[in-house]
């Protein structure tokens, strides 16, 4: 079904046109990671964004939506910190507010076309010193080879950078769409998640690019979950600066259709990197549910076994208790009959059915054993009642992940 | 507000005319550890219960429903083991039935006069020959005295047995009301929990009784989390012999009301028992939402807070992590403004007050600490918005609860 793309080097610097840069400007005491990111498109881009539904909402998020409205939608920088939320802090807003004023300064444009972004502990005031004195450097350096810098700037506890790019053809013209992300704990999205950064060089609309968007959020990164907690900073962003040359989608069809699909290989992809990565993670969790009367069962199906802490301790300890993928499949909040549904689990190693028509059928513990040892398991559910589909991702649950949780304000 | 009630001991034998028995059957390969209990009333009982919302039901759930409604809610004994939750397994309700007819034969009386119940692992046939050639031993063992050995015989993960009774005056009647509680994890009620078993000497009508169930259970149990996982086997029974010698209670008034006030504090007790108990768990805490504009939002709000696996991990590092608290309750799915939140931690070493008007206020970390040191932690919040106000109760996540669940087929 799907068109073929072709991976791509650069992260958010893959599409022409983008440069970044980061460094540490001191509100990490660590000097070798970076606290602070700027990204930048030489020409005005198309954008959107797609917010947390916490109703405790980072200052960082408040700014950006008002500034998009001021523009109609159209941006041409991000800047982004780590180690400080800037949210639940009574000058939130006024410090969200200079800090696009400190970026829109050193790269000339206006303060309302810079989206801002911040990451970290909440609740204590952002000191604004640091970042006014390294703004400068940071502008003079952006580069399309530091959109590593970057990616590393917005990383929190996460132990690797999250870099997608992929290309393909559109309109005879070769197209790419990028970006990054930070991941790690409090992730639980609805309706966005993290923070996540894209930048492509299609023409597209600004309405058509909000509605992929949306469209590919829900099916890829409002599907995963590390935790269970929904953050108050979640942001997926997407710059489109047109420079790749194609005509400008307007409407929906074959050309939209692809740049939809390219959009969800990038998010797809790095969703499964947050997974992967998810706070104290040994093994990266992809659970299908097949067979489902409609998408939205499918997807609140895989969401509840994805979550399930129970679950989630048994692959840790790579055990085949499957009665635990059933006890979170008949607790998930749809409509569907128990009695068809059918469970098996996969790996590198092989396959495993472990439950038939609700019930349990005999499985080789050894051989399940075997299955579970490898670090990516899928979860393969048919509830045999229909033909939608949909996937989750996640994670274990780890003694890593209450280290670093139980941990003075990580 | 409410009467005082007296504690009383004898857990599930505290009211006059019921006797209980536990043993080992062989279940549990450790002898010490029992795993068959009987509970009987010498007067047949007026009998309520409700159940798990989980899809995935117990077969005993089934059974005991059927039974129920067959003899049009009375009942005369409890039968349940531990080790082995008969859950999705083809000949469940077969067996569920068969344990009710062993114990209906020992006792003389119908086998639908039994209420069953099962918990341990999901999935696994329920060997049946242990029970049938330990039942007769159990039954001859019945006596008021054997109420410790009930409840030790439905714990699973269990560090202490759960047993509670309190008397009151009614009708110018002494009354009782007691029961006992296996809990641990796969804990998350939805309109039940766990297995719980009440009893009371009380004179009240089938209908009655399941409201008052009903409406305790609601502000009790169902406001308890230890991991968010709602188990398949949930059950809170009570029964109900009239022995006490009360008129018996048939319309709402100061005497239902009184009655319903005793098994909260039965089933309140309970809770925080078995919140203090959650797997692995090092401390217990109590969330009060205060200020709400009703009870549902005061009940969403402390739930969503106590069920948030990083303030849970928080509450482990003892550390003031309040943002956390913030998110949480900025996420509960309930309808209210975030800006008049105030929250504080409490504990026998003091009080903290950590945020006002959602915003952070400043405390000393050094009393923190000392506050957060203590084993039962109480989380106020006050939304600022309303008159409504609700408790939930939870654990925090430690490194033991990950070691209980990764071992394996826990």
């Amino acid at each position: 079904m799907k068109q073929e793309f072709t991976q791509a080097e650069g992260g958010v610097c893959a599409a022409i046109g983008f440069s970044a840069n980061g460094l540490n400007c001191g509100l990490n005491p660590d000097k070798n990671k970076n606290d602070l990111a700027l990204i930048y498109s030489e020409a005005v881009c198309k954008a959107a964004a797609v917010y947390t539904t916490n109703k405790v909402k980072g200052a960082p998020i408040l700014v950006t939506k008002k500034n998009l409205a001021a523009t109609g939608n159209l941006a041409k920088a991000v800047i982004a910190n780590s180690k400080n939320a800037n949210t639940c802090n009574a000058d939130g807003e006024e410090k969200a507010r200079m800090m696009c004023e400190l970026a829109a300064k050193e790269l000339g444009i206006a303060p309302e076309e810079v989206i801002v972004a911040s990451t970290g502990v909440i609740g204590q005031i952002l000191p604004i010193e640091p970042i006014a004195s390294h703004v400068k450097e940071l502008a003079e350096g952006l580069s399309a080879e530091n959109h590593g810098k970057a990616a590393n700037a917005v990383m929190t506890t996460d132990t690797f950078p999250k870099e997608v790019a992929v290309s393909f053809e559109l309109d005879g013209k070769k197209c790419t769409i990028g970006g990054m992300a930070k991941g790690s704990g409090m992730i639980h999205p609805n309706m966005a998640t993290t923070l996540n950064f894209v930048t492509t060089d299609v023409a597209i609309s600004a309405e058509l690019i909000q509605k992929a968007l949306s469209e590919i959020v829900k099916v890829t990164y409002n599907c995963l979950s590390i935790d269970g907690d929904t953050s108050t900073n979640d942001m997926v962003s997407i710059m489109a600066n047109g420079l790749a040359g194609n005509k400008e989608i307007t409407e929906e069809g074959a050309d939209y259709e692809l740049f939809r699909d390219g959009l969800y290989e990038v998010l797809m992809q790095m969703t499964k990197m947050l997974a992967k990565d998810g706070e104290g993670a040994s093994k990266m969790l992809e659970c299908t549910c097949a067979g489902a009367p409609d998408q939205d069962t499918a997807i609140i199906v895989a969401k509840s076994v994805i979550r399930s802490p129970l679950f989630k301790c048994a692959m840790f300890g790579e055990d085949a208790n499957w009665g635990r993928i059933l006890c979170a499949i008949g607790y998930a909040e749809a409509d569907f009959d128990i009695s068809q549904v059918e469970v098996s689990l996969e790996s590198a190693k092989g396959t495993i059915k472990v439950c038939e028509h609700g019930a349990g059928v005999e499985f080789s513990e050894e051989k399940a054993k075997e299955v579970l040892g490898e670090d990516e398991i899928y979860i393969n559910i048919d509830l045999h009642q229909g033909e939608a589909s949909a996937k989750a991702w996640g994670c274990d649950l780890t003694y890593d992940y209450v280290k670093i949780n139980g941990d003075y304000r990580s």
